[in-house]
């Protein structure tokens, strides 16, 4: 998927409706994806992503010692693939290559984009402080590539239970904003 | 609306796919509610819940000196009064009265629940090493009242510029899950 630079301080576009992501990192000769239904946005400017990756993941160790990663947004045609991959464990397998995915580099971080995804976002590590006690990594996303169509993609959200939403219809309440709040 | 007891340990089912939240908060004479788009789960048990509270909101104060709130889930009939209630601020009215919402009192915390939200989340807070710093603040949820039916209510999803999502249809994979990850 051909993307574009996308200005960081809009993320909360994409990461605030609550969708499933895929999380890639590498250290070393080790690479992974892993999901994450997990995060939040924590500020505009600096573009602070806050991610709770527990530290059964095997993602976990390379994303701590890289200090980077890249959060990748999945459209619903890759959802039997995003259920796959949080179901098997980047310790026995290449999920790169298990599932047919595309590495691409990045421009600031040495982890690998997806390029199969809507958008990806470079990120990193910006405070640790709950990293050992929370699993909780707050990244500063330091770069943002996004697919320019379609506008709105259908994103796909966890509920539990191997139960998914789909993100539905989308509707303006713009007029009733004051414009500092938009 | 009428709630019944819910398991702390499965709030996720509600705050994973990423809705907006109303919190509503107490401190002495003082109540507020605010909109909540930045949020995320953080552990099943005890039942953790990370929300980035901006110290520009009214309810900030009340939250942090009270540490204590109810974070509710509003649904899509209650769309034009979330806009609203993000579009003013507690300074200056009491947003129960404003926005005709009714304060229910809660088991385990002073801050009244709203009755017209489907859920409502009692939270004490549980860390707040990331207050200062980031307006990042860990609760517990203590409590949990979730109305039996709809089963899948129709929650709205912010996107930034006035524009919202609105939750789609739900899709089970179960099947492709592996029984530990359910």
């Amino acid at each position: 998927m051909k993307k574009a630079d996308f200005p960081v301080a809009n993320v909360r576009h994409f990461f605030e409706p609550g969708p499933v992501m895929l999380i890639s990192s590498a250290l070393a000769n080790e690479r992974d994806i892993m999901t994450l239904g997990w995060h939040t946005v924590l500020e505009f400017s600096p573009s602070l992503i806050g991610c709770m990756i527990s530290v059964g993941n095997h993602s976990h160790r390379l994303i701590k010692e890289s200090r980077e990663c890249v959060i990748n947004l999945p459209t619903s045609g890759l959802l039997d693939t995003v259920v796959a991959i949080g179901n098997c464990s980047g310790e026995e397998i290449d999920k790169f290559a298990e599932f047919s995915l595309t590495p691409q580099p990045a421009s600031n971080v040495s982890a690998p984009m997806i390029a199969e995804c809507h958008a990806s976002f470079e990120c990193r590590l910006f405070e640790d402080a709950l990293v050992d006690s929370l699993n909780f990594f707050v990244f500063e996303v330091v770069k943002a590539h996004v697919a320019p169509s379609p506008k709105k993609p259908e994103t796909v959200h966890y509920c539990g239970d191997g139960e998914f939403m789909l993100s539905g219809k989308h509707v303006s309440r713009r007029s009733l904003f004051r414009p500092e709040m938009l």
